[in-house]
C-alpha cells in the first residue's frame, strides 16, 4: 500500500479503499492509532486504529441513526448521556432536541482534540452550554457515578482497543442501572454481514438484562457489508410507539425509515435466533 | 495495481477491493469486458467492464429484492420476462414461483456460458422446462415480439456499454406496451449515494409512462454505496398490496422486509422531488 492510499479490510481479502489527497494528522495516542485523511469524494475521513469512524460526506447515515430513535421514542428526553462519539457527531444530533444536558464521556482526549480543528459540526456543538464533555473511560465513568439518564447513547468504536469493556454484558447491566424510569439506550452493534457470531453473542448478552432489546439496521456507504447494525434497549418502552416529530433538516432520519429499519432479513433472524423468552422482542 | 488484486472504483477517488486468489476466466467479447475471479471470502466473483456484478457469497442480497416484490404483488404472475440477468441468479428467484414460464433475453452468450461454468445456481435453472433462454437485445427483441408479461425483471448492468438502451425512456415504453392487464415492471436502477442525479432523470422518464413509479432499497454488500436502488413500475397495482407469501427458504427477503424497502431517507426524497402529478406515486 502506498502512502497515497489508506485501505480498510472488511474481510481478510476484501475492503474499502481511499486515495489520500493529504494526510492532515495522525499520532499515536495512549489509546489508539488517530489518523486523519483528505479524501476528493469523502472530504475528511477519521480512522482509529486503522479503522473508518466517520467521513464528512457521508457521516449523517451513522449519526442521525444512532441518535433519533431513541430520542422520538422517550416520553420526555432531558438528561442525554453519550459515551464515546468523540468526533462530535453524535453530540450535533442530539443538540437538535430540546433538552437540557448532554454528558460526552470519551476516552482519548486527543480524538476530541482532532475533531475541533477538523471536522466542522463538534464547535458549533461545544459552544452549546446544554453540553459537557468529560475524559474518562465509559465504564468506569458508570460505575463512579449514580446520575440517572433518560437516554443513554454508545458511540463506541468497535470491539477492540480502547472499546473492549464497552462490548460486555456487566457494561450493558450498568446502563440499565443508570437509565431513568422510561429510560432507552441505543448502541452501534456493527456489521451484521461481517460480523453475525459478535452480534448473536452480544444479543444473548442483552437478553436478559432488558426487557426489549431490538436491533435495527441503516446502511453506511463507508461501513462493512452495506447495512450497519444497532440495538434498540428498554425495559418498557416500544421502539415503534412515536412520541414526537423527528427535528427538522435532517438528511437521512425519517418516521418512515424509522419504522422500516426494524425489519431484518432472514439471515439475521436466523442469527439472532434464540429459544423462546417473555420479554426478549428480538 | 497487481494482477493479485481486483478494485472498481465507486467514486473518482474510492472503491472497493478484491485480493484475487486466482483469475478463473478473462475474455473480451463483443460487448464487454467478462472476468470472474476467485476471492477468499466472496468466492466467485463476476466483472463486467471491471464493475461488480455477483459474488457467490451476497447475491441474493440482490436477486431476492429485484424478483420477490413484484411476484409476490403480481395477482397470478405466469409469464415471466427476465432482461439481462445473464448470471442467471435472477432466474433462479423467479423459479421459485408456480410460474408458466419464464424468458431470460441475455444480449451477451458469453455471460451465460461464464455463468453455467463458474455459478453454482444458472445450471439447475435452465434445466427447469419452464425457463428459455434467448440470446438477444433486449429492446430489439420486445420491439419485435409482440408477447405479453405478467411481470418484467430488467436485471441489467449499469448505463454504459450493453446497457445503455435498457436505461432510456423509450425502453420503458416499450416494457409498459408488453405488460399484460395488471402487469408489472421492476428494474435495478443504481447506487443512490453515488447516482443520484442519474437516478432524477430516470424517475422523469419513467413518471409519465407508468401510473405508479416507487423507488426502494436494498444493502448489497459488494455494491457502492451501501444502499442499492430498485423501481417498481405499474398502472395499477400498489406495491404494498401483498397478494401471497413468499417462497420458502430466502436468505435475504420477507414481508417486513418488502415494506419497508419502500422507506426512503430523506436525502434521497428530495433528490427525486418534482412537480406535483396525480399518478405518480414515488
Amino acid at each position: 500500500m502506498s502512502e497515497k492510499e489508506k485501505r480498510e479490510y472488511h474481510s481478510r481479502s476484501s475492503g474499502i479503499f481511499f486515495e489520500t489527497k493529504r494526510t492532515l494528522f495522525k499520532k499515536k495516542s495512549p489509546f489508539q492509532e488517530i489518523e486523519v485523511i483528505e479524501n476528493p469524494y469523502f472530504g475528511r475521513v477519521l480512522l482509529l486504529d486503522g479503522l473508518v469512524q466517520t467521513t464528512e460526506k457521508d457521516e449523517f447515515f451513522y449519526h442521525e441513526m444512532l441518535i433519533h430513535p431513541a430520542m422520538v421514542t422517550h416520553h420526555e428526553p432531558r438528561q442525554i448521556l453519550i459515551i464515546g462519539g468523540g468526533d462530535g457527531g453524535a453530540l450535533k444530533q442530539v443538540l437538535r432536541h430540546p433538552i437540557e444536558e448532554v454528558r460526552m464521556v470519551e476516552i482519548d482526549p486527543d480524538v476530541i482534540a482532532v475533531a475541533k480543528k477538523y471536522f466542522p459540526w463538534l464547535l458549533p456543538s461545544l459552544e452549546d452550554d446544554r453540553a459537557n464533555i468529560l475524559i474518562a473511560d465509559g465504564k468506569e465513568f458508570l460505575e463512579k457515578s449514580r446520575d440517572k439518564y433518560d437516554v443513554v447513547l454508545v458511540d463506541s468504536s468497535e470491539p477492540v482497543g480502547p472499546s473492549v469493556s464497552l462490548h460486555k454484558r456487566n457494561f450493558y447491566e450498568l446502563i440499565k442501572d443508570r437509565l431513568a424510569p422510561g429510560g432507552i439506550a441505543c448502541a452501534q452493534m456493527g456489521a451484521p454481514f461481517y460480523q453475525g457470531e459478535a452480534l448473536k453473542r452480544a444479543k444473548n448478552d442483552m437478553k436478559d438484562v432488558f426487557g426489549i432489546a431490538r436491533f435495527y439496521l441503516s446502511p453506511v456507504p463507508t461501513y462493512p457489508g452495506g447495512n450497519w447494525c444497532y440495538v434498540y434497549l428498554s425495559d418498557q418502552v416500544d421502539p415503534f410507539d412515536i412520541k414526537r416529530e423527528p427535528p427538522p433538516d435532517l438528511q437521512y432520519y425519517n418516521l418512515e425509515i424509522h419504522k422500516a429499519a426494524f425489519a431484518l432479513p432472514n439471515y439475521l433472524q436466523k442469527i439472532l435466533a434464540n429459544p423462546p423468552h417473555p420479554n426478549i422482542k428480538v
